[in-house]
């Protein structure tokens, strides 16, 4: 007969397109039953720290936000078509966190959406220009609209994504490890000259421009942090192209970076997008999400005289998670937390890198870290199985869950729930080392077939 | 000193995009503070009997849903990378209520997901083809990918919604009431038409066709069922072009018509469209969506090697709610309701019919019903005004939610939570008719101005 885990799997390949993919597949999947802080705990009882599910952002089912969700559904979850004091609570908190211009706030149920209505926005304001300056690797959305500016998904395919492909110019991710331009002093400006072309592309055709769109930390590119100036020069060029400068924060919002609170901040202190886009964290894994941006960009879109409406987008019970998230956020100072435990983190693998030469770069802030793994040093040969080996290990042997991402899918990307501890980091370092120092030699990579898990 | 709904609302008019509309904007607008079973309740304890909200549809606040979310936020809230019992049953019982060829589920967080990913699918089954069959006075989305099939949406304002408009094809909405065929016995084959000549041009262009999306009841368009026999006639013609019929059942499924559980299956039961999206009532105000589609399909879509994960689609707490749900729904008997509750609705509404010119005609089905007001029962002038000013005296006055939908603004759109009682009904009737002798007669309406709330 047949345990519980084992129908759940059996109904779920009958049940769901394989084109969801199964944490684990190859090995074990796990059936995660309930989550607490940086835990997330199977059927057994096993508990496995979470370095990976940047979504649970104050931690799994924090009580606060556990508490404002079921007080909040037990009263009331309507529509946004009748006042709500948590609505207008959310947006005004959230308004208070950003750049004084940035004041009109759009709620929707996810980043996908929130980033899909900027293309909108974008486009309104650019009175119907289509034309979108793409950064390579960049991963934006699953609607129609945002896989046109997603190469991270339709470089790896072969769905037809692009109605008018001449609308989208990708230019390179300003990937200072593996890209053309590595010198840090000037890795910002000769990367902002592929967005200046870009720009120019658009005006020499006499067309304008409707945006350029950025994370402000790239998660599945593999943790690229744009270098010093390269938003700032970029804002500019597409500005004076008449365009928008969309920053999307739905990784990397609400201090994950520990030095300031939204990624775009980090290497341009002072820059400000027209439009921000937030979500995964926003609500600790109720679906919420939303845009802000400026007054003028907002007159823009309603003079085409279009009511935009969301069902569920920002009701009372999701907007009382946000609320709570912030709340938390504040209340136990996570940024700082981000800051410290990121840094310690970060000291550490960089530790094992100058004796592992497997790890070849460490890169990052606060609780956004990557820790990438080749094979050699000068030729940069992905350790595509060895990263895979590990993170696989990982979870069977020392129960931790990581993720991989980048475009060899070698990138250890780190993002756990904010509230990681020191001693979370310690047990992850030391777990790390073993698995790299123990067992990766023990097997036969070249015998063993390890898909990315 | 403002009271705190002045306060709400000034801030919601400073934080939000006035593209974002508010319920009885021009009269009062209503801060709601609680929801039970088929009222809305405002901040002074004032109860509204709500006729409008299909999204609460086993009623605001039903207890077995709620305690449902409660519990599962205390435990678990994560991703569907892991098994999760919750996630795979719900997929197992909304399959269980389609026909047995739709058996491949994907989860998303709203109804624009939904249609965004059903014509994603579709274009890959299509090979690339963007070619779709539109109907008139539909909407299916906020999405720039579901907006190009909403002409509900771009027909009313200046946005450029379209990047190649030569891949949409609208044909006429089947209004039987004010469209150009109006008898019942043959307009399902006339309106047929008009999608078997779509179907040729794009063949006669040599091109595929990727799909055909319609609303089993048509919500917006002003509570529109497919006459007989026109969707099975449609889809034929769309199939043999090598296209996908799309049933959006966002507004209208799990029973709301009471004479079946789908809306598409009201005139043409032995049907099976090749995709079926949901959405609204699905989580009762939770954030859920989702598409059921053919292994066929689901293949086709799965051989262009994309992954598709929706970071909050079909959670633990959602998929829950869900449940719960469909729990309800079977054990509070609540398509039976609705099919009772409605007949007795529709009676009622065509007796006052019969007396008052006003009602120029009572349609659809269960609790998914349209009074259409009219000035003059041959002209068919739209009574436009007089249905904005009976909807404002039915929340005034009489403490009714309605909603008022329609090419010309002057359907009164019935789609009350499924929990709603004869009583409710008697009440609600004898309030219209109340509105319309006594209350109508007494003001002018050409000196007022009634914009549509």
């Amino acid at each position: 007969m047949l345990s519980s885990k084992e129908v759940i799997l059996v109904l779920r390949r009958r049940l769901f397109s394989k084109s969801l993919s199964l944490s684990y597949e190859n090995s074990d999947p796990l059936l995660i039953v309930e989550g607490r802080g940086c835990y997330l705990i199977d059927e057994r009882g096993h508990k496995y720290l979470d370095t990976r599910n940047n979504v649970a952002h104050v931690g799994h089912s924090h009580p606060h936000v556990v508490q404002a969700i079921q007080r909040q559904v037990a009263l009331l979850n309507t529509n946004t078509r009748y006042l709500h004091p948590t609505m207008t609570r959310l947006a005004e908190r959230l308004v208070r966190l950003l750049p004084d211009s940035l004041e009109v706030v759009f709620f929707c149920n996810s980043g996908s959406e929130a980033n899909d209505l900027a293309l909108r926005l974008a486009r309104a304001y650019a009175k119907g220009s289509e034309n979108t300056i793409v950064m390579d690797r960049a991963y934006h959305g699953h609607t129609l609209g945002t896989l046109q500016v997603s190469p991270y998904k339709y470089d790896h395919g072969s769905e037809s994504i692009h109605t008018n492909p001449s609308h989208y110019y990708k230019v390179p991710c300003p990937d200072t490890y593996r890209g053309v331009h590595r010198d840090l002093v000037t890795a910002g400006t000769m990367y902002a000259k592929y967005v200046q072309e870009a720009c120019h592309h658009f005006q020499s055709k006499g067309e304008k421009i409707r945006a350029w769109i950025v994370e402000g930390g790239m998660s599945v590119a593999g943790v690229i942090l744009p270098p010093k100036g390269y938003l700032s020069v970029c804002a500019e060029a597409v500005r004076a192209a008449g365009g928008l400068y969309i920053a999307d924060e739905v990784q990397t919002g609400f201090g994950r970076l520990g030095s300031c609170l939204w990624a775009f901040q980090h290497n341009d202190p002072a820059i400000t997008p027209d439009i921000v886009t937030v979500g995964k964290p926003f609500g600790n894994g109720m679906p919420l999400a939303a845009i802000v941006t400026t007054r003028k960009v907002a007159s823009a879109f309603e003079k085409c005289g279009i009511e935009y409406f969301k069902t569920f987008g920002g009701n009372p019970v999701c907007a009382a998670a946000g609320v709570a998230v912030l709340d938390v956020l504040e209340k136990e100072n996570l940024q700082q937390n981000a800051l410290e435990v990121g840094m310690y983190l970060k000291q550490q693998f960089e530790l094992l890198q100058s004796t592992i030469e497997l790890i070849g770069d460490v890169r990052g802030s606060g609780l956004f870290l990557g820790v990438e793994l080749v094979r050699d040093r000068s030729s940069l040969e992905p350790a595509t199985a060895e990263a895979s080996f590990i993170c696989s290990i990982l979870k069977s042997k020392y129960h931790i869950l990581t993720s991989i991402d980048g475009q060899y899918d070698n990138v250890i990307v780190i993002k756990p729930p904010m509230v990681f501890s020191k001693t979370n980091a310690v047990e992850f370092i030391a777990s790390f080392r073993q698995a790299v120092l123990l067992d990766l030699p023990a097997v036969d990579l070249t015998k063993t077939s390890f898909t990315p898990t």
